[in-house]
């Protein structure tokens, strides 16, 4: 039977990544689309790429009619977010992709976000987006706060060592490199390509970077500890894709076991033979993530990278897979697209 | 019921982009992947991208077995592809991609491909593979040759003009972009990212291109009556994509008019409202073709903009089209992939 | 001896580039930078690749004391310019990068700009600013209006075809590719990577850019007549570099020859071998321009490539050049810097 | 007096960057430029931006008059060069931009490169070409051995603290990213522009990349002792350009003095106020090093990131700095060109 579906804030790319991937679902089909400064626009205006599609104009949010929608998407800026969420009506099925429900603990929020939360009682009930951990507790969610796009990245290289007890916890570092489409549609001089391509840089280094609010809290969760990673991003020139390139202290054998224990069965996981090194370029557009593992020269030492696409896996995909669970659909249906290569 | 479908050729671009487009299709099924020196390799480690499919090892030509086929994709070199196609059996359908059997006229292969055609007979049975200009030939044939991307995008901006009378025939001048995967994967010094990126040259620049073969026969076709159109393609520096600027003389609103009729009823067809121009960034990734019209200042003449992605549309999206024809497939089965962007 | 400079509107990229240029220029020094909105900020910190310069903290126009100023380089908006440069003191230089000086007649500087000219006594003693065709009136000039980037490119291409009459003036096409940079330092969502990179489009499709106000004034004075062309400008996915592509009606011998002669003695115009096309890439940095010419398949026609980079040759480097002329250097001095590629 | 010049290997890219340097330097001219297999071609169909120089033609080695040259740079691959400079006349002064003569110890050379050295005399005169750390040894050598650029790249984020001894040696890791030329005009399938745009990966992950030989050899000199390093470097998608992400224990402060004191008088390397991150695009085509120190939330834990154009400061700009100091010339000359940005 055929899902309503509701994009909040869709014309922004995770919105857009949202329809284009639900385009091809099998079952979901789109109910209502709004972005507040662009009410009265056609989606293929916003996004000619999306022209050929045939979509709702796009409303303000007090517009829409809920009552003939099953599932939400929220792709509104963080703050935002709580506000809009709050005044849903309590049947309505939400993802959020924003940061507002991601932190479980109010005063990480604060720290990290700056302003106090305004939505504790949904905060409570929300379930973290990150598929492969939490896939039962996504199943019977109202709310699912989708994970930073870098958070996943680097979850995916951590958890099942964390849990596996395989590593080092005091000695672990993410240098991260970001495809720029993570920073949003947002009129930023950095963004621009004249200052952009070409040339790479760190950003938020030493520590600053707001997703490790959420590398914090699971890392943590998953190791019955506090465990503080170093992590550095870096703005790369290219529109999608993550790399994460994670420095350990564990053998390599042991933790290429663990993460084919962990992934044996996951759908969109990829593991590579051991030594070989993940690429951005070969998950682009997809909801796969490849994970390799190569030992160092240093005895005792690893290197595991992971790539993703931050707006499929690390964003709309990544919803779209909970919403599959969260509606009892299969949780592939719209999402086994092959990556877009070259 | 499922279609089994051998791709020969399959470690180039255009190999791996069929096999993408396979991976979702409803009906077909992969049975057999050929690449002559990559033999015995699995199409994972030759495209990492592909890793999460489950697909047969490649092998040599000569190892398939081709009763268990009901189409071939035949991605190979032109010259070669006469050879190999020659050898198949009669009962298998067959798609080319190469240029072996666009140019019906013998004398025109060997004077846009420097050898003579060794393969006559089957030339002469061969179908030019634009759908939505054949349609009804492809449904019934056992062998379409695929057309030249470029080729495609020109076509698609002038055939309608061409029969709908609307332009001066003897001022036509292509002027044309195109992405470099256009030119394979082939080791080229002047297909080296430090070579390409960040920069734009013309090349085949005068009326030397190949794909002029093709516009000569077709326009030629169409308008009954010799043609010669002035065709300028430059690299550009991205992935995918054909932006063809097109200059015409006529009537801005006739032309937009001529569109309309042609294209009213095509899947795959985008025609943008008066003014507006394609982008590649548009239909990347996707097999949709976006047709712009602009008036010029100058009363009387018209500035056509055509886009399309080189690797879908313009070879392997094309190609999947017709085979869906052939087979008795809805013709855009697997192919309503939305376009990737940004 | 050292002459002082003063670098109006430093912090755009036209700005940045003057300053590229000076830093190893043999008597120029830099004597006042000014940006508004920047003002006690050191170019270091809006320029990071100049950090290496001792160069005077950014300040607002008016805290410029003008009277140890040898010569203005005004990088300001259009608009703004006219009223900027009608307050400097009489006895200062000034070479203006904006718009507002290029057109002589007031009625097309309305046509293409919007607004009345307010400075029109200014506008009858400045000097149009492209040094290969007004070498010695900009030699005494006060007062130089820079070209448009775009306008520059298809001048060196264009005029020294019209002064030789080798060329019908009625089928005249400039196609033409441009990096962003020429659009500035501006927060455009369409100048953002994620919307730029990997693809191509046209914009000002038609006859619409205003740089054709140039091109109407440039090649009627020299044709003695109305000259009309058509112009389509395209954005590349690269930061610096334009290329046109000229279809011109013409002997590509005759035209070559034409070429050969206006450019013979030109430092900076290297004229490639017949059939050999322009590249972006081979003036990158640079104050040179290529310039190629090539017969088409139909007699009679030829296509004529013009490269360029915009930030240099284009707008800073030709100012350069003019302010080297005004006062008495060599016209080349600072200016010899080779081509950067890869 | 001008020092006449030979450039051994100038088709390849440091070939061409020499003598885009040498074209603007006050002293320097190029009296021969060789290519074994485009012998008889001239630099401009080799290299089309540098069209407008007046250079001799391309040569084969052995018609090289090296009685009428003062000083060679030698741009040969690996190998090649050891046998080369064998067989050149004593007197001339030689700067080698290969590997082959940057490891002191012959067993290193072996275990780094597979060969064993055919040359171990000339090893011994040869003096490691990093110009701040062997100034004086440089400029009496008759024979400079150029570094690898990523060693060039970590030793200036390392070398400094590792005398000052303000970082532990047994955890530093050097995270590295590279633009493409630094592999060179060479026809590798992973070079392609379709194959590396737009993405990112590691590659010689795991402690395999040839340069850790230089690490090995230059870390355990200054520092008395062996030193052992994680080295990851990654290829991304810029032709210029690396950027060096390391990570140490150490205090922040302690290090940014450390910089401070090392790099006061030093001309090409600018350190970066704390906190501040190094960028690709603030050196591009300039022989400049930017230097960062950040500060980790972890305490006594530190980020340096330090940036570099490869094809200047991390091969023929360094390799012009010590021809400068070995022929007596201005270290800085012809080297003072602003980086090119955007």
């Amino acid at each position: 039977m055929t899902k309503k579906i509701a994009v909040l804030g869709a014309s922004g790319y995770t919105g857009a990544e949202l329809v284009r991937l639900i385009a091809t679902h099998p079952s979901f089909e789109i109910a209502a689309l709004t972005a507040d400064r662009k009410a009265g626009q056609t989606m293929g205006e916003v996004f000619p790429h999306l022209r050929h599609l045939d979509l709702p104009v796009l409303t303000k949010i007090d517009e829409v009619d809920f009552s003939a929608v099953d599932l939400v998407f929220c792709a509104l800026p963080h703050k935002t977010s709580q506000a809009v969420i709050s005044a849903l009506p309590r049947d309505v099925k939400i993802v959020d992709l924003s940061a507002d429900f991601r932190l479980r603990d109010p005063a990480a929020y604060k720290t990290w976000y700056g302003n106090d939360h305004a939505a504790l009682d949904l905060q409570e009930e929300a379930v973290y987006g990150l598929t492969e951990f939490y896939r039962d507790e996504i199943r019977g969610a109202r709310l699912v706060a989708g994970t930073g796009c870098n958070a996943a990245t680097g979850q995916f290289g951590l958890v099942p060592l964390i849990r596996a007890g395989v590593i080092d916890l005091d000695n672990i570092i993410i240098d991260l490199q970001a495809g720029v489409s993570g920073a949003g549609r947002s009129l930023k001089e950095n963004l621009l390509h004249a200052e952009l391509s070409e040339g790479t840089h760190p950003y938020a280094a030493g520590g600053t970077h707001r997703h490790l609010g959420e590398f914090d809290q699971e890392f943590a969760k998953w190791a019955g500890r506090p465990v503080t990673v170093q992590f550095t991003p870096h703005l790369m020139p290219a529109n999608r894709g993550i790399l994460a390139t994670i420095y350990v202290h564990g053998e390599a054998q042991a933790i290429h076991d663990a993460f084919a224990a962990a992934y044996a069965e996951e759908p969109f996981l990829v593991l590579l033979p051991m030594g070989e090194v993940a690429s951005t370029r070969s998950v682009r557009g997809s909801n796969f993530v490849h994970v390799g593992v190569t030992p160092d020269r240093i005895p005792g030492r690893a290197i595991v990278t992971v790539s993703l696409d931050n707006l499929t896996k690390g964003s709309s995909g990544q919803a779209l897979q909970n919403a599959n669970l969260m509606l009892g659909e299969a949780e592939t249906a719209g999402l086994m697209l092959a990556p877009v290569f070259p």
